[in-house]
């Protein structure tokens, strides 16, 4: 009988762990493709959507000292690429200001930082699960998941989120600066301007 | 007793998967990090020798019509930066210009394409895997990894390191161009230059 627990565990725990590697894998893929900013946002969401169940994912990306909306599960043609948040406004900009992920399970439009800017339907929604999009040490941007019924967030998929936050990051840049990016490859410039650091540890 | 044996083996695959998993976990938190170019590849050299087990990894860079040496395992200051090969010279040569995969478990010196450029010992090892690394649909290098004595590169390792190639080559672009990078961004521009695509699918 403990066998049979335990062969339960075990395989709840796969299930998760393969789960979030073929995320990480589907991503990976996307970032060999050559895509444009907007080909790339949607296939983000799309995966987000998969992996979270959600009922919206939207992605803000940071421009100057503002937040853009410049994706989302379901088309708000109105908004992308106008509504914009100041860093640290919102639930939205405190997560772009702090770098921190957030995650509130009910009732997130009570949070005290919370408000409403731009009648998005997402805003009345219960859950509210948010993490920073990094690349370089710099927040490029924010994906935001929100379910319209409460949800208590779990480990694996808070980690889950922040790990891809920090993989779309690069995707997101690269996105943006296009075509130019090849223009400016030089490895072995690269190289020989890199400041010298210690030479490799035996890995663990 | 077939539940131990259905335990054992589960307890195996998720070993698996989660190593997996932390690799592109790593490989994640680098892509969050500022670093060099050189503190980069140094640090994609140590987590595939922590992954793989190998007795070398090389990593080749891919610059006008060459592939020049740029990290190592083991330190080979007279050759990186310096050592170059043209796309198609030998087994490295073959990976870039295919864009495939490339497994040999033993006496890989024999094979019809290796051919000796220069002097490394490395050229002496009887197991080579190499993998492409790609960045939006070009091939900016290539991840060799080596082992001394005859080995059978299993499934996991095989694809846990294409999706190496595939993940690694955005933070190489970005860490190539530096700085540029960041002067360059404006989402907003980049998105409403995007070609239009279809409305996003339901996620299966």
């Amino acid at each position: 009988m403990p066998n049979v627990k335990k062969l339960q565990h075990l395989d709840q725990r796969l299930v998760q762990t393969e789960a979030q590697l073929q995320v990480l894998q589907k991503i990976s893929r996307l970032m060999a493709r050559k895509l444009s900013l907007l080909q790339v946002l949607q296939a983000i969401v799309e995966i987000v959507m998969g992996a979270t169940e959600a009922d919206a994912c939207l992605i803000y990306l940071h421009e100057a000292d503002d937040l853009v909306l410049c994706a989302s599960n379901t088309p708000h043609p109105a908004q992308i690429g106008k509504l914009r948040l100041k860093m640290g406004e919102g639930l939205t900009g405190w997560v772009a200001k702090e770098r921190r992920m957030l995650a509130i399970g009910q009732q997130a439009y009570k949070d005290p930082r919370f408000r409403f800017f731009h009648d998005l339907p997402e805003d009345t929604f219960e859950a509210f699960l948010s993490v920073p999009v990094i690349s370089r040490d710099t927040v490029v941007g924010v994906i935001n998941v929100q379910h319209r019924q409460p949800r208590r967030h779990m480990g694996g998929e808070m980690e889950m989120l922040i790990t891809v936050g920090e993989q779309v990051g690069c995707i997101i840049v690269l996105a943006c600066i296009g075509e130019t990016a090849d223009a400016l490859i030089s490895p072995v410039k690269a190289l020989l301007s890199s400041p010298p650091i210690p030479p490799a540890k035996k890995p663990d």
